[in-house]
């Protein structure tokens, strides 16, 4: 397999995890996101969305998005799980994976940041509310949507990890990395730093890849 | 069953569709977004992110996220599928739906909206080429997606409908709906107007919708 991936992609990352958590081998394609590499036309032919990351298969398939990648290592290579055996627990999962994956990622990543100081002439402080104001937005909902459930376990959804694990982790960091204050949300802290203890997330972090600056 | 929806949430919108394809039942009850329902203390009980849609299954559990919903339904209800049988099949279905759910419909639900012109003070004409400027972007790279794979049938993956489709035909509404030029998206035109022909669509249209204004 080949990963194109970014080191700060909080998408790349949940792959990264994936990867490792599975104990996949795939070679590491950079792409250079600040710099505009995913508008080669070489990578907008395998990717029309210019996004990473994208995964291609032992067979030659392309994958593409951060999440059908993780439903299809997962089909490809069901052990160890990242998704608990029944519907209900699976559906939670998804749900708490796709509240980041769809509802705060999307809007506080690069080309987003870049169209509101480019097109709509936003300073510094302006991009920052933005960011942390969806951060805290969805984070405030996750933080009920863990603690208010008995199923949350040392992780997202009991003791074993899951594909909500590989999306919270990733998007920890990058509210980090802009300075949100994450003090209202002990929940997500706890279940972030016991994550980042297990090797397979450790390796995956930004700083660990060879395309780091 | 019961399905929380508000007629206008392309989100709702794909469930709705789902529900129909399946032949299902469940019971509507309407969250009124431009009235601020969502906020209501009793149904961010049940939804903390306060969005739409939230199912509730027959044993009581709560499944939040659309296409978490999809999957789930797809789990429980798997005939007639949504997803075909190969992996590869899968994960091009997923992708096709989530450069919809990830990528272009979270910039552009109406919380992001409302922040536009609320917290950043924007008109409705920097507002309107926000939104557009987003449609045009994922549809960009829809349409190549569809039309250079011959994997692309009558609809956006063969000549059965999947997950893509029940993407896809809300997110075109809704650009219609913000008067978005859509000449350049032939391919994504053509497979939306097949669908709509088909009765579990049609009957799932914003306008068709007890809550429709």
């Amino acid at each position: 397999m080949k990963l194109y991936g970014y080191f700060r992609s909080s998408a790349a990352y949940r792959v990264r995890i994936a990867l490792n958590w599975k104990g996949l081998e795939a070679t590491r394609e950079y792409v250079h996101l600040a710099k505009g590499e995913q508008r080669d036309p070489a990578y907008l032919k395998l990717n029309p969305q210019g996004l990473v990351p994208a995964l291609v298969g032992d067979e030659g398939e392309v994958v593409l998005q951060s999440m059908a990648i993780l439903e299809y290592l997962e089909e490809r290579h069901p052990e160890p799980p990242l998704l608990p055996a029944d519907a209900a627990g699976r559906a939670r999962v998804r749900a708490l994976g796709q509240a980041i994956a769809c509802d705060i990622h999307p809007l506080n990543n690069l080309r987003v940041l870049k169209y509101l100081t480019g097109e709509l002439g936003l300073g510094e402080a302006e991009r920052g509310r933005w960011y942390r104001h969806w951060v805290h937005e969805g984070f405030a909902a996750l933080e009920r949507m863990l603690a208010d459930d008995s199923r949350t376990g040392r992780y997202c959804h009991g003791d074993a990890v899951t594909l909500a694990d590989l999306c919270l982790v990733p998007q920890v960091f990058n509210a980090r990395r802009f300075e949100t204050d994450l003090t209202a949300y002990p929940m997500l802290t706890r279940i972030d730093e016991a994550l980042n203890s297990l090797p397979a997330f450790a390796a995956a972090a930004p700083g660990r890849q060879a395309d780091a600056a």
